[in-house]
């Protein structure tokens, strides 16, 4: 079992209405000092595959195909083992 | 400058629609070894405060108040001190 970790951010310079959209609810809500506010999806995966190699490249295809949109967002991951349920 | 990066993700045992239909569009496209897909919000907050402790607690306030529904979702946050501009 690998767990991996995803973020997927918007790429520099790509306007994000949503982050502007929380800033001036901050700004609203009186958090006066806010320069700037990105936002992004987190992903935690399970997989069931003990192969660190396999899964980077599945990792990567699913980002590819699915949970990113390239033309306006990158991604990086995280890999992390998971360890097998003990037998007692 | 002080740059934070928040997590926002739904605490264990609450339900994840997006998760979920995540989950079941990757088998769709062929990756059938996702055992579970958790998905959450990832923030970065630039705030124009250079107390750490002060940025910590209007963080705090942030998450509690806007960034996160504490009644099913939970946060974490990370502070990194931004250089100023040099001079040259």
């Amino acid at each position: 079992m690998i767990r991996a970790k995803i973020h997927v951010t918007l790429k520099p310079g790509i306007l994000d209405p949503q982050g502007r959209t929380i800033r001036q609810s901050l700004e609203t809500l009186g958090f006066s000092n806010v320069a700037d506010v990105r936002v992004g999806k987190f992903l935690e995966i399970e997989l069931n595959q003990d192969d660190p190699v396999q899964a980077e490249e599945q990792l990567k295809a699913m980002c590819e195909t699915l949970l990113a949109n390239t033309v306006i967002e990158e991604y990086r991951y995280e890999l992390e083992r998971q360890p097998s349920r003990p037998l007692s």
